[in-house]
This record gives C-alpha cells, sequence and structure tokens, in this order.
C-alpha cells in the first residue's frame, strides 16, 4: 500500500480526501513539482525546491513549511513507502475555503500533498529505442514559467500526441518549439545544444538545467535560442529532459526520423552523466 | 448548514471530501458551469446544460448522468437547501485515477459535485452604483470557449483588478477585449450593443446570448464585433453580463468614466427585460 502525506499526516493514498472546495480544484490555483527518487535518495532537490518556491510566489501563496520541513517530509515518504527510484509529486494549493469565490479570502491554509511513484530509470526501455513525438499548437496560458497544476493543454496535447503514436508532444508557438508538454525539448548540430532560453513562455526546466551545465562542462557548446520543427527534423539528434525520464532521445517528429532514427551518442552520453550526477548529488 | 452533491450523494458541504488524485485537483481536468436561481428556479437551465454538455465533449469527458438527470439534481439541491434566489454550481472532472499520469486510463468514473450559493438578484447594490473594471492582459489558453476549472488566469487577473480598486477584469489581446474574467463584455454606441462574436477565444455566455436576444426583440441592433479599450472609454455605456450577476453597467474603466459614470439607461433597462426573462422561464 503506498503511503501519501497529506497536511502533515502520512496515510494510505487511497484513504488521503480533500475537499471539492480547495481552490486545486475549483481553479487550479495550485502549484506541483516531480523529484526523481535515485538509491532511496531525493534527485536534485534544492533546485526543485528553489522553483517551488519561485511559483508559489509567483502566484502568491505562502509556503506552509519551509523548504527544509519540505524535503524531510519527501524523505520521510521516501522511507515510508521504501521507494528505491522512481518520483515525489508534491502539490500546493492556496487551500480550501467555504465556498467558492475567484478572490481568494485571507488566511486560507494551503494544502501540501504528495505521494509517490516507483520507475525504474536504471531499466527503462525508451532509453535503447529513443521515443517519438508529434508536434502540437500550443494553447497553453502566458505564464508557463509556473509550474501550475493548470494542465489540462498539455494533458490534450500528451492525448493528442498519443493517438498520433508518439510518447510526447512538442508545443510550437509562431513556427517555435516551446518545449515538450512535459518535458524539455533539445536539439543538437553542428552549432552545439540548442534549447529554448528561459522566459514566461517555457518552464525553467530542473532536469535540462542540470544537464546543459553538465554538457557545457563535458565540452559542449549550449547555445539557448528557439528552434523551428524544420530545424529539429534536420539535426543531428534530438532529446528531452524531464524528471521523470532524465534524457531521452527523440527519434522521430510527426513520424519523420531524426538524423538516422536511433538514439544519437551526445543524448545517450549525455544520460549517462545525467544519471552519474544524480547518483553523486541525490540527498 | 448547505448541501452538496457529490456523485449521486446528498451531504453536509462542509463533510464533502474527494481524492486528491481526482485529475480535476492534479490536471485541471474538468468543467463547470453556474446557473441562476431565481424564485427557487434554475435560470435559463436548457442554455447551461447544453453547454455543459459541449464543454464536456470538447474534452472528451462523458457525463455521468443525462441532462435531464443533472438538471433534477440541481433542482433537488435547491429545494434541499431551500434556496430562492443565488447559484447552483457545478463541476464535472474525468474522475479520480489511483496514480498520475497525464494520460487518463480508460474507464474512470468522472467526477459530479454541486452546491449552491445564496445571493441576492433583487438587492444587489452594484445595479445602482456601476461597477468599475480594470483592463489586464489576456494570459489564459486558447480554448477558452471550453468552460474548464483551469481558472488561475482569471483568479489572478481578478486579483489585480481589485488590487486596482475594480470589481472585475477585462481581459485584452491584441488591442482589444475578448470578455470579463468571469463576464461578457458589452459597449453600447450609435451602432448598437457591440460584443465580441464566438470563437475559441472567448466563453459564448449564456447570460450574454439571452440577453442579446432579448435587445434585438426589444428593436436594439447587435453588432458582433470586437471592440477596444479606446471605444469602451469612448462608448455611451458599457456593461457585463454573466449568471452571477445578470448584468451590470461598467461605469469606469481603468479609473476613468464610461459616459457620465453612472449606470446608463441600455443596460439598466435591459436587466430588466432579463430579469423579466429569467423568471418567466424559469424551471
Amino acid at each position: 500500500m503506498s503511503v501519501a502525506y497529506l497536511n502533515g499526516s502520512y496515510l494510505p493514498l487511497d484513504e488521503a480526501r480533500i475537499s471539492p472546495l480547495d481552490r486545486g480544484f475549483l481553479f487550479a490555483d495550485g502549484i506541483y513539482e516531480v523529484a526523481a527518487v535515485i538509491d532511496g535518495r531525493l534527485v536534485d532537490s534544492a533546485s526543485h525546491l528553489a522553483r517551488l518556491e519561485r511559483s508559489t510566489a509567483a502566484i502568491g501563496i505562502a509556503l506552509p513549511l519551509t523548504l527544509a520541513e519540505i524535503e524531510a517530509a519527501q524523505k520521510e515518504l521516501v522511507a515510508r513507502n521504501t521507494l528505491g527510484e522512481g518520483l515525489v509529486y508534491l502539490q500546493i494549493t492556496r487551500g480550501a475555503d467555504t465556498t467558492r469565490d475567484f478572490i481568494a479570502p485571507t488566511g486560507l491554509q494551503p494544502t501540501l500533498f504528495m505521494f509517490v511513484q516507483a520507475k525504474s530509470f536504471s531499466d527503462m526501455p525508451a532509453v535503447r529505442t529513443g521515443i517519438a513525438v508529434a508536434t502540437m499548437p500550443d494553447q497553453r496560458w502566458a505564464r508557463r514559467d509556473i509550474k501550475s497544476v493548470g494542465l489540462l493543454a498539455q494533458a490534450m496535447a500528451k492525448q493528442a500526441a498519443r493517438d498520433a503514436g508518439a510518447q510526447e508532444a512538442w508545443m510550437v508557438e509562431d513556427g517555435f518549439v516551446t518545449e515538450g508538454a512535459s518535458s524539455t525539448a533539445f536539439i543538437v548540430t553542428d552549432e552545439g545544444i540548442i534549447t529554448r532560453p528561459y522566459s514566461q513562455s517555457v518552464l525553467a526546466g530542473c532536469t535540462g538545467a542540470a544537464l546543459a551545465t553538465l554538457a557545457e562542462e563535458s565540452g559542449l557548446a549550449v547555445v539557448r535560442r528557439p528552434f523551428t520543427v524544420a530545424e529539429a527534423l534536420a539535426a543531428k539528434e534530438a532529446f528531452i529532459t524531464s524528471a521523470s525520464t532524465f534524457c531521452l532521445s527523440v527519434v522521430r517528429i510527426d513520424g519523420q526520423p531524426v538524423g538516422d532514427g536511433t538514439p544519437g551518442p551526445v543524448a545517450t552520453r549525455l544520460r549517462t552523466l545525467y544519471v552519474d550526477f544524480a547518483r553523486a548529488t541525490a540527498v
């Protein structure tokens, strides 16, 4: 039985309950984070916690615990679930009201919910096969830098990608790829590794940022500029990063092969570097 | 004690509980409707139910009840609360999963939640004073025709409007007003009543549609075209419509008066026509 955390208590996940007047349910008025667990420890935790603090501050939700307390609760949750490899999902909402009003009353107690998902990073078939992506119009709101739970556009894009035989959607706006529906998008060309710079148009990916640093340290150039779908199709390689996948080669875009249609050496090497980094720095 | 409806049961609102794995909470994967109640009966119910059916169909949620059964439950809820004037809030989500995945599993049982809010339409001070609106960049997603619970952009705009001393936000995109954060926007000029035509950029407002029909029947021209903030400031009158306000004059936009800065005759007359329509057709 999976153990969840809800507002200070540890309890069976299937017994966790919240009020339907929670503003997370009524207004998508909440923030989430997903952190990987490897060797029973949290990967790149400080980066995820810093982003959690930025996102909640951006919408004016006061954290109900300090970042250190949140990390301690995450560790406790991992321990209680004896989780070796997987994910810790965390969601903070503005809390449950006693009625419904777009204007939140002052003094609400934020809701903090966490649970874990087992997932093997060591044995992930998609590492060997690569993944296919399908491009989709980016229909999301203007503040994608805020990791809000307003994810319907992403869920719709993921479903449409699945229906098109792909495992991820690449969102396209004004001809340029913004990012994946739940990942950061990269291509590899003679310029180096190309990824979109941070702005309100994209989420600042924790895994992508760490991987870009590792790439630079290993002598690869990282070029932060937007790229088009045509550039991606003409690239030597393409790949995605996310906390839940680390780094996966993109071998097909809208059914057309990228490079020779198999995982390329750069993404493969960067994944290895990232896994080493994750193991070495997990807390 | 307010009585709510949750998945077939009537229960005290403060005892209603859902799983935090509900996709409405995790992904804003849900649809809502708000219907007015006057004389203990539902206002313009068929229009709201038709929109509910369109919205849920647009995101592929199967209604757990027929529209007739939903309306019957709404009536039962109104009766159990002995609600004379107010609102029935209804939310349908794709349901609670046993884990979290952007791709919804098949066979989820949708969640249906309803509760009521008492509100006086007969004695609403804003009818006499009018309201102030503040213009805000429209930061919402591309499918505003779908009445989804992904309302963080609207909540942020409403809060910003409140902070600016206004009661509603008018969302502006490419120089044109799209709509209010939770209402439809109208201006009155020599052309007649101007409001934005339906598209994916705006919600098809039930109250606005009924009021436009009433306006046309009373001999007023209704012109469906976008208008700018400058046009609104130069208009004879401006007003909003919504299920929760019916029709309210906008007397200030970004601190500047509209017309003489008091509720105008057209909006005042249209409100009266709408209240008469509401009473005459409520079910």
